[in-house]
């Protein structure tokens, strides 16, 4: 290997490009990258983290099934492709079955549709190598081909980072918005910058944004603390101009009933607070975009 | 989008080879992807984790300042292009600079030689937006055409996930073996099962697990606690016939230097060993392809 190495930071021409509002995009190889149909699916919400590992999985999980209860119809697209968290979250498996009309989706006892890469390996331990392209595909195919119905809210829980998968979604996939989760980390509150400046190069409307890991209570004497340091939720949202959806504890609850599969049994004042700053936020981010059409 | 999506698990075939010892393997584009040499580096360790956010750049950082301190020469290869996270744990800043001889690494405090994506961007919250094959590039480069020198330890800290990176480093990247780190949740050591099964198809020895966050200690009552749930390090190396280099805490000292760009600073009796489990492990995986060969 020579040379100068490439500039990053913007795409280089040819090799990733925002939509063009109204019109097809170019694709990673100069193809057309069409912006899918919305169908029936009311409001589709990204969530998404920068840095991996800050429960961005358990907060979608969460979220949904808190819809759920709040009476709404709700499906989660795992785009997480080569690190699937949501099937055993929520305790639903696959396979994916394909009876002639699209693929169908899983379900979660809590009525959630699910899709992910997890229902199309052989066990669950099985790795998923793909290079990009592939990725990218089975990411339109998960929201094109598989047959959601009518929804209230299809979630998308987006895996980390700012390569393919983030792109493919802003480009192809027919956002109403995103919703960035953090832990108290300076390094987390870094990253999902990152992430959120991505998205708002590729116009993608940030909704807000989810504090998870924000403090703990000691089992021994009952006192509360934050074992990551001090919340900077507060600074990130301010930075922005958005709200801050909700601040979520370290709690013993959401490690056993995830480990169990269980994680739509979980709540608290804080997920129901996260519930109804969440649709108000969509309900904010539709009414902008109706008033600008 | 229709047709059945593709079938995971294996990398198709021209997709994603496994390198052949001694010989140039097929690359993602049906081009030769050829083994780099080892030049002056001793030893190559990538470190890497499946799951996000469990430590891993903060594990990287903190073995690479242990080795210093024990009298070596190590570099780190900061592998995550779309989150790099060395740099701002270690204090360290680019520009890389090429005088003619090839790119060269910055240099931390401790004297660890540093190449981050990191060092490219106008900013630290300027997001990396590209597609796998410019971030493959990037990748072999900062292997091959960096000025390394002789380093008794390359540490390559790897992203989250099994698919571009992790595909590329195996395949172009001479490394002795890797080390995995999880955090004590049934779901980051099941996709750290994922990673240690895609390097294992890759003929890539595995070196050991290091299980972080396993607990805390209370700052009002001192009492300590597993706040993710108790430790499934033990069954993870077990299963894989491979030892535990260590079990760090969460530590309010190292979410603060880290913080403060000062985490090579942090000493303690679990980094200590750390140190010491890693060469012995190192030690024992050389001695062991000598004997083969």
């Amino acid at each position: 290997m020579s040379g100068p190495p490439p500039t990053p930071g913007v795409p280089p021409s040819g090799d990733a490009h925002a939509p063009r509002t109204g019109g097809p995009a170019r694709g990673a190889r100069g193809g057309l990258l069409q912006r899918m149909d919305k169908g029936g699916l009311a409001h589709v919400v990204a969530v998404g983290s920068g840095k991996g590992g800050v429960g961005k999985s358990s907060v979608t999980a969460l979220l949904g099934a808190e819809l759920r209860r709040r009476g709404h119809t709700v499906g989660i697209l795992d785009a997480d492709i080569t690190g699937p968290s949501i099937p055993k979250l929520l305790g639903v498996a696959g396979p994916l079955l394909d009876r002639g009309e699209g693929i169908e989706p899983a379900t979660s006892r809590e009525g959630i549709s699910v899709v992910s890469s997890q229902f199309m390996v052989e066990d669950e331990q099985t790795p998923v190598i793909w290079r990009g392209p592939l990725v990218t595909r089975l990411i339109t195919q998960f929201f094109g081909s598989v047959q959601w119905g009518k929804l209230d809210y299809l979630l998308i829980d987006m895996p980390p980072g700012t390569s393919d998968v983030p792109l493919t979604v802003f480009q192809t996939i027919p956002i109403d918005g995103m919703v960035f989760v953090l832990t108290p980390q300076e390094l987390a509150a870094l990253i999902v910058k990152k992430a959120m400046n991505m998205a708002r190069e590729l116009h993608v409307p940030l909704l807000g944004v989810v504090e998870n890991m924000a403090s703990v209570a000691c089992p021994h004497c009952g006192q509360r603390f934050e074992p990551f340091g001090p919340s900077r939720v507060g600074g990130v949202a301010a930075e922005y101009g958005i709200p801050v959806l909700g601040q979520l504890p370290v709690t013993p609850a959401v490690s056993e009933l995830g480990d169990a599969g269980r994680l739509g049994e979980h709540t608290s004042p804080e997920v129901a607070g996260l519930g109804v700053a969440f649709e108000k936020s969509v309900q904010n981010a539709t009414k902008d975009s109706m008033t600008v059409l």
